[in-house]
């Protein structure tokens, strides 16, 4: 076989692969959405076995044969380095994701998901009862997993940087820190700038809003930002989602709670983000591994993006109030528009990270992060996470959570031993302003069609900026090649103090 | 490996292939209720890959060899007849299913799913346009492959029974013309006998009735009929059906017609029939190959009795009809009891099969089976279809179609490939009045039950009796261990003279 049927070889085994990975999708998805109560346990028989079938054929000694075939060898000497450009990042991405497979024994693999599953009950229980000591076994044994796993893998400085690598490639834990630090510092001192001043008016919120209404506006929602209905669903879950079914099939989900309008209407907007980056990837790159999001700090940056800085925008909701407005105008009959846009964009420390505003947000991740990264280099013990949890919530804050619950009990993250995957979020901040002070500059008039909503410019300069790469690029090359930067918080922080200050009256 | 361990081990690959075969039909549940239209030809490369996938392990080596281990041999003489029942049959149905699989090569299986849909495109085309001449060609490339297939299986006297073996086992074309040809003459005298007396009046069916209210009727029906949400699903899709997800997981779905109140009705309670035994198999044959119906007639037995014998009496209706006429206050005000009854029984000789009442659908099929069984033993040419069609609808109904749409094109069954299927629906009449009688004499009362909507002991019954045995007794067995008799046309016969004699005041 010369070089180019090897090639093509693996795009075929690379399209099955593909494949199965959107088959365990799916059942996933019915799982979150449609499952029957008693299917459960037999939904997770089939999930492990087309898990391990994937597994099985991707790691693989074909797959190894022909990446190294189409290495640097007697027949093909200089390796890949004549093949096109797609070609060679193609490869890229298809041996990392081998290297990774293959370091992991079979019986690890299947060991670390069967604890992962009793860890996951346990921690459900134990939130519910508030009984931090009843999850603390199992946090133990997810720590040690993550510990084997990132041995198997390997790391730069130390464990924490091999996990961290899983979700955000090439930055390690102390390029995190260098950002996070002064990041903190700052959001911190802003956060009690605003908490000293007077909080505005929201008690119109306290209603019940008709869930049927929700998902009325929800579907206005997607129409207003473009979400083609002919690609994708809207459905309801517990946790709002987005996961890829196919190149034309995303699927979000939200949920709907009468006492919170804001809830459905943000989730939706902030699932919509996702969805359009993978349904905007080019057409050369669907049914292969490079139609992925470089990192899940650039994913969550083109949700974030369109949830706060699009989102939470004046000009965005000039146009859509009234909408919504007409939909529950009993409800919101007394609202003016200042008051409904000061609204959205309240500020207010709180205890539970998902229902933070977007200033304090990166505060429970900062947290989250140090408390990790002090786990893996030994620094702090499982055991002493609650008092940790509670003197840094303080810290970054002010506020301290009375129970574990609502404490270092509220995410489901670490029961699921996905230790490394918090600072995605923030970074997703950040990269968000760094893309948009671009967007801005290519796009002067950007303002002005966020208030007609006519977004299909902002759409078209996300996908041939960023969406057009798909995992081709790693995360800081990607940031370097769209906007010439490299990774700052600035931009990020400028933004929230000149929105806050602006929206708080702060000198 | 002794005995018992190889018989372990085949269980846990029927096991495997139990999941696999429900991941097929979880996408494919997707595909018709929930799938982006986009996202339809990804989906058929994902269910291509996964059937590859289930072939390929159902018929390996592997399966081959523990099969042929578990029969007689020097090491196990007499071959598996010391085990116990249950096992026995289990082997029995995993050698049938083998057997077909392994005779069929791999070239031939996706040559004919390819070809399947294209000729299914062609259908859906052709009958749009009404235009029998463009599907001719791929009917006879169908009817190739089905006497190909049937060549491979084998079969007893004409090729026709290889095929309608798939479907109901053992009683081949002869046993099938047998029953038929006195059932359509006798249905097709009372058909006339009821044209020539007064239609009942039905006008006040030509309303609009909300598609939102018939979905809320739907639900109350489902738990009248005693439908456990917790083990299924109710969802719309273009045409009705009913499929098994996982041993407490069977979703059916229905479709709302706003001109058509009964539709979505009569479908709920047929789909909730298929539904029930689905889900009433005993826990030792979950996640088996014992876990089936015994054929399609006997599935379709279980659907036509709740639809017909119990969902049209009188007595379901007398509780429920209030029901519905609340739920529908101002298009059912004038309506009363006796005039509803009538209509949901009304019978007319129409064009379409799905449409058919419960008298002048066997007739359907009755026409139907004896164009196939022409087709296969070369007393018809594919091009006279429609000529032949149109003659035989005279001859049985006493109508004819105007269009090669309403009449030879009217089903999708050919265009797939499916030849030998029809049958099934008449034979599940007959089966159904058959298991009725036997019910009747051991439960006594089940009228009041019916009356009062108290259906457990009428579910208990069918559970102990017939749900209770999967497919581990051939249908003919399984009638006759559940009612000591062959299967006969009489009891249906009896059913509908003494039901319609009555409705139409016949003498």
């Amino acid at each position: 076989m010369d070089m180019q049927s090897k090639l093509d070889k693996l795009r075929l085994l690379d399209k099955e692969w593909g494949h199965l990975g959107r088959i365990i999708a799916a059942l996933q998805w019915d799982q979150e959405t449609m499952l029957p109560e008693k299917a459960v346990p037999e939904r997770a028989e089939q999930l492990a076995l087309i898990e391990g079938i994937l597994h099985e054929r991707f790691s693989s000694q074909d797959t190894g044969s022909l990446l190294l075939e189409l290495g640097s060898s007697t027949e093909n000497p200089g390796g890949d380095e004549k093949l096109p450009h797609i070609d060679r990042d193609f490869l890229k991405i298809i041996r990392r994701n081998y290297d990774k497979a293959v370091k992991l024994p079979t019986d690890f693999v299947s060991n670390a998901a069967r604890a992962e599953g009793l860890s996951q009950a346990a921690w459900v229980k134990a939130r519910k009862e508030n009984k931090f000591s009843d999850f603390l076994p199992h946090l133990v044994k997810m720590l040690d997993f993550a510990r084997q796993r990132a041995n198997y893998w390997g790391y730069k400085d130390n464990v924490y940087d091999g996990l961290l690598d899983i979700y955000e490639p090439g930055l390690g834990a102390e390029g995190i820190s260098a950002l996070f630090k002064p990041l903190g510092e700052k959001l911190s001192i802003l956060l009690k700038k605003i908490s000293s001043v007077a909080r505005p008016p929201t008690e119109f919120l306290n209603k019940d809003f008709d869930i049927n209404k929700q998902n009325l506006f929800g579907k206005t929602l997607m129409d207003v930002l473009g979400f083609d209905l002919s690609q994708g669903r809207l459905d309801v879950s517990a946790h709002p989602f987005c996961t890829t079914l196919g190149s034309y099939d995303v699927r979000m989900t939200t949920r709907y709670l009468p006492k919170n309008l804001f809830s459905s209407i943000f989730s939706v907007i902030h699932e919509s983000g996702h969805a359009f980056y993978d349904l905007g990837f080019p057409r050369e790159l669907h049914g292969t591994s490079l139609a992925e999001g470089a990192s899940m700090g650039i994913h969550e940056s083109q949700s974030r993006l369109w949830e706060n800085v699009i989102g939470r925008s004046r000009s965005f909701w000039l146009k859509l109030f009234p909408v919504l407005k007409d939909q529950f105008s009993l409800e919101l009959s007394s609202v003016d528009f200042n008051a409904f846009y000061r609204a959205i964009n309240l500020v207010e420390a709180s205890l539970i990270r998902v229902e933070a505003d977007e200033l304090s947000y990166s505060l429970h991740i900062i947290l989250r992060f140090e408390l990790e990264k002090a786990l893996f280099n030994g620094k702090l013990k499982a055991e002493d996470l609650p008092s940790q949890w509670r003197s840094k919530m303080k810290e970054y804050l002010g506020i301290e959570p009375e129970t574990d619950a609502d404490g270092v009990l509220q995410d489901i993250h670490w029961s699921m031993g996905a230790f490394g995957y918090f600072p995605s979020y923030a970074l997703g901040n950040l990269y968000s302003l760094q893309f948009w002070d671009k967007l801005k500059s290519d796009i002067p008039h950007h303002d002005e069609l966020i208030g007609s909503h006519n977004l299909k410019p902002i759409h078209e300069w996300l996908k041939n900026n960023i969406h057009i790469w798909g995992c081709r690029l790693e995360p800081r090359d990607l940031l370097k090649t769209v906007t010439g930067h490299s990774l700052s918080s600035e931009p990020f922080l400028n933004y929230i103090e000149s929105k806050y200050s602006f929206l708080y009256g702060l000198s």
